[in-house]
């Protein structure tokens, strides 16, 4: 193998580095490269997955944007005592979340100065160049894991690279980009791969795709798949590969934590009821009755569950049922994707794949460019993809 | 296409031809040849399944053995009453219950006369060859649908066909084979492809598997997958591709009906519980905690109640778990498999397939010549298979 | 007994005749009163329910408003063919439902014609004095069974009797009543008992309430007790006597049929939601966490499923859960209540009850009258009261 | 109030002292002592119990008897690292458990040496004399929560105190008691109430109640109430009160930890689910389809999970389900119903209390000398006798 990056290091920016999912990234990949964990969790190291030839953990240096100034040490003992991470593993890597610590910086949220958008992107962009040159990284996966933003309007501005830039140029008050897709668009300006694991805008408008290809950026996304929606399009290809006709699908998701809360703002559960329902109707090709509630309910703490009713008519008409009740640790979930992301990015960046990855869907509820919500076939599509990032 | 088959009859010949199942699948079929009901539940007349040319329902002519005596007519009366059956459809299909009906014969298990196995053989070919002549049949099917039995003893005499021959000539009193390894040897002495939709042996012993692929007949099995092993072979592969770990999985199914009744005696439910249980460490390739229970409820009636919970660990060690209640129909879910099955292996034999047929493992929770438990796998299976069927 | 309305007839005066809840009552209590059935989810004919000298099911005569206009043995039919009445059963009692039909009138949702509120409900008041006239009933008892409403704001003129009139003389045009209020109001005034079968506001108003006071007549309500909270009611006192601490309580309610498409108008469901979360604090007397949700799921047909999710604390700060599941059939477990409220009610009249009859918080989810929401304590009271109604 | 025990220490003599419900009950005793922990799931600490006079937490001194060899510290440790107990609490009541642990003595099951039954009673007798003597206790109650046992074969022996006498001291070599009923005759010589939390046959022989009632000592059980049976004991009073016919309830236990264990031997879960059983039927008056499974599941840990699934009819034959899962922590569940039915006995035996106290139903799956397994009627009846307890 002659692969020039070969033992190059990998930079991981993590917008919301400070959150949950990041800091049990953070603290799994250290436990991971010193293997006293299993990657339990972790879809690229499974026997089953190909080799692709992704960074080893040892490789990623992690850093990124957050405004919440609690020290990820503290995070991180925050979340051991919750149980989500295990006793004294924070203690054991401390000294990488001290180093990943002094690698945050406030971002694009920072309020406490005026700045327009443009001034932003400026700044965003420095922040991930100084990050790069700083380490020697040979690549960097800029990965956003903020709080899901409300939607933000459709604009013309939107359309091509050239009328975005020239507004951002224009007028320094216009809110132009919903506050992701100025990390998408500093990323990608700065030739980072970026994710979206939220249901934020990110990178999906036509003149940040137009960048991405122009730049040979690879970028993915949109919202990790990690809980009923997962179950959903496990669930979906069974009901249609036996002809069962699927009547309704109700959903009720009770979260505790950050997550939870920020989604109890009416404004922002949009993005996400919209793109968890839209699996159903797209799968199946025809229109199935239900609703999808999100609930925030404080005193689940790091847990989530979700219940959902189906309802179907088999052979000569008789009606039948499913339900499930799905009962998740919400970080522990998003990490290792979050992980199995940034490394696939950063080895599909390496192969010169360039605009939306449509391969990676199965690790998402919205998936940019794919239209397959069946996880058996977003699989071996990853699987295909998977064997190609390895190959000389 | 010059199949010179074409047009032609198809018998479908039902061990427990009076039963729940059979009554069901008998009726559905007049109904779904006169277009009255979609084919809901039928996975061959799904728009996604490749055409195979397989012999359509006007074609299939039905009879069997059973020794219950009720009608079929009276039978389907009171599934119609139960629900299970829509209203009116036993009367608009009385001319093909009342056909059918007169084509059921007592079988093996007349305890009237005293008869070695050898001779119900004979008797059993006899009834088979006089079904396939007197309707002119270009094939039959015989499939498998009586009560599951207790296991049988593996005898020394199974395993090659000269030795079952010598055995059941010799000793006129011996126990050689279980009652569906009689029908399943009756069969493929006959020239019928057979299913075994029950856990019972059946067809799958080495001196059968001999018969089968000299003679040139298929065979197909066992157990057809109908709800908790269904909606298993859709998980299993999630946890699986997500790199979780499943540390146990325990399931009850409450049974109504004559199959809970019969799977209350603890000799016959050995046979589908291990069937049950296999699914899962199979397909995980490590073993996993957990019981598999089956009780009979009468009051459930036609319905079946499977709660399955499963425990698993997420990255860093996190312990989470699943649930799932499944409520369906017994023989609605059952009844559409039965004909898939007929038509396709009508079709598999025309086409000159002899032996077990492994490509339908997608229909069996104990598939014959298959280790492959996944249904999204399974399912692959099946589509390359019956484009193959289809092709000229 | 001297007792001089013993033998006497009983009117039943349904809001919402032609439901589903009011067909199931009609044709059930036929039943009952021909034995044809036993008195399952009849709480006052359980063995275990002291005798309390209620008019028997052969005395009550039926009659009511409605502006549906499919007649009560079609509504019959369907739902027979839904499954929820037995077969057979319409048939039966065929002339029963003719006869109920022919005194059902459209009522205040009359839309034909504009009238003011006065003058409804002299209308309404004229059509109840003539159906007890016509059939010489010894007392009538209104039941609401119509749609759950819009909240009605609260005005200054329901205070107190006297404001109302007023009101209600003065102004032609306004809408100074809900219509659940002009139905109570009316009854008051013609001297019949009234029950609030939904949440609507009924004759929960200061003002009805001094009139049903002044004129010695017995009201109750509201919304009946069928499912979800039934079960809430019943496990409280369970958590509260093991002085297990409650975190959340949240819920999710799937409505086929006419009360969940109406139910699905936001501004309906408030009443609903707001009085079925009230349960929960005001018997723990601590404030949790969690919402209840309402969804309007057409294909349930005649069905409604609630799933609710407990969180709570044991001993040592311990975290644990219980989940139901409730699936029921509202109109089976609404229809013998109503027949209960009807006989407790006519009786209550009887015994010189009047006013608010706090004793009947059983049957409701929002017991007008009394803050006890645990069930038992409930029926206790229910029992002592019904002893009373017994005695000579 | 001129209590002369009043300010006396009371021994609790745990059978199964290093178990996890023993360490759970005496470091939460230590907490609650100290007042660093809630009284959560204390049901003789709600606000809503009756002032009693019991004994306050400070006033409870530990010891017991068990082969385990693991010392209380080391154990509870265990529990504090699988979540049971909080982070911190057992350095923190380090002293009691040192001080309890040093009162721990092998007991009747040291196999060390060959004696005989008469030989162990009187053993056992010395050490809860000594206990008492030792430690200048006022009273001593005697706590079964060992393993449960097979069940122990009825004997003419046990019929009366003078038989079982005769018995154990003519043949050394008999096994006429169980191991519980050893315990319970001891403690009932040595003048110690006796409480069977396990379903063992314990004090439940006409021999040793006639012991008791001589003796003046109060004796309780059996098989202390903490998840499935608890919660079917307060639904099956709403299905009664609400006249609606249960026509089966199924059960599925899922039990980690020790007791799990233990009752994954077929002839020990016989106990178990037969007490489970008869709750159903013998507060319903009629016989209920379905069975009870207790299945051991190591992954679980200290957890356990019950599902529910009831059938049942309502008015006019309309068949309904209701389904639950309950996911509790164990010894969370029990610990604190040890310390409660502790301070119960000690305050019962000062007021003269004699014999089987079937006041204390509540507790209990296995009442005795109670036919009533409605929790809210056992409640009452608990509370009652509560107040009786606090007269002066």
């Amino acid at each position: 193998m002659t692969d020039p990056d070969s033992g190059g290091l990998v930079g991981v920016w993590l917008i919301g580095a400070r959150g949950s999912v990041a800091t049990t990234a953070i603290t799994g990949a250290a436990a991971l490269r010193d293997r006293i964990v299993p990657p339990t969790g972790c879809v690229t190291e499974s026997p089953e997955f190909p080799g692709s030839d992704l960074p080893e953990f040892g490789r990623l240096v992690f850093g990124g944007h957050d405004i919440a100034e609690t020290p990820l040490r503290k995070r991180a003992e925050q979340l051991e005592h919750a149980g989500l991470l295990p006793r004294g593993l924070p203690e054991l890597v401390d000294t990488d979340l001290a180093a990943a610590d002094s690698r945050i910086l406030p971002g694009a949220a920072d309020s406490e100065r005026h700045r327009g958008q443009q001034e932003i992107v400026t700044e965003l962009v420095r922040d991930l160049r100084s990050f790069r040159e700083l380490h020697g990284l040979s690549r960097v996966v800029v990965v956003n894991l903020s709080d899901t933003e409300a939607p933000h309007p459709d604009l013309e501005e939107h359309s091509d690279l050239r009328s975005l830039r020239r507004a951002l140029h224009e007028n320094r008050n216009a809110k132009v980009l919903a506050p992701s897709s100025l990390y998408a668009y500093a990323a990608l300006l700065a030739n980072c791969a970026y994710v979206d694991f939220t249901p934020s805008t990110g990178a999906r408008l036509p003149a940040l795709d137009e960048l991405a290809r122009r730049n040979g950026v690879p970028y993915a996304g949109s919202d990790g798949k990690t809980g009923e929606t997962l179950v959903k399009s496990a669930l979906l290809p069974m009901f249609a590969s036996r002809a069962l006709h699927i009547r309704s699908w109700s959903g009720t998701n009770l979260l505790g934590g950050g997550d939870g809360r920020n989604l109890a703002d009416p404004d922002n559960v949009t993005s996400k009821t919209s793109s968890k329902h839209r699996v159903v109707d797209e799968t199946l090709g025809y229109s199935v009755d239900g609703q999808v509630h999100i609930d925030y309910v404080p005193d689940l703490g790091e847990s989530k569950t979700a219940w959902d009713h189906i309802s179907f008519d088999g052979f000569l008409g008789n009606g039948m049922t499913m339900q499930f009740t799905w009962q998740g640790r919400d970080s522990a979930l998003a990490a290792p994707l979050v992980l199995d992301l940034a490394r696939l990015l950063a080895r599909a960046h390496e192969r010169g794949h360039r605009g939306a990855l449509s391969e990676l869907g199965f690790f998402f509820k919205d998936p940019v460019g794919l239209d397959e919500h069946r996880l058996p076939a977003q699989f071996e599509v990853l699987r295909s993809f998977a064997e190609e990032l390895g190959e000389d």
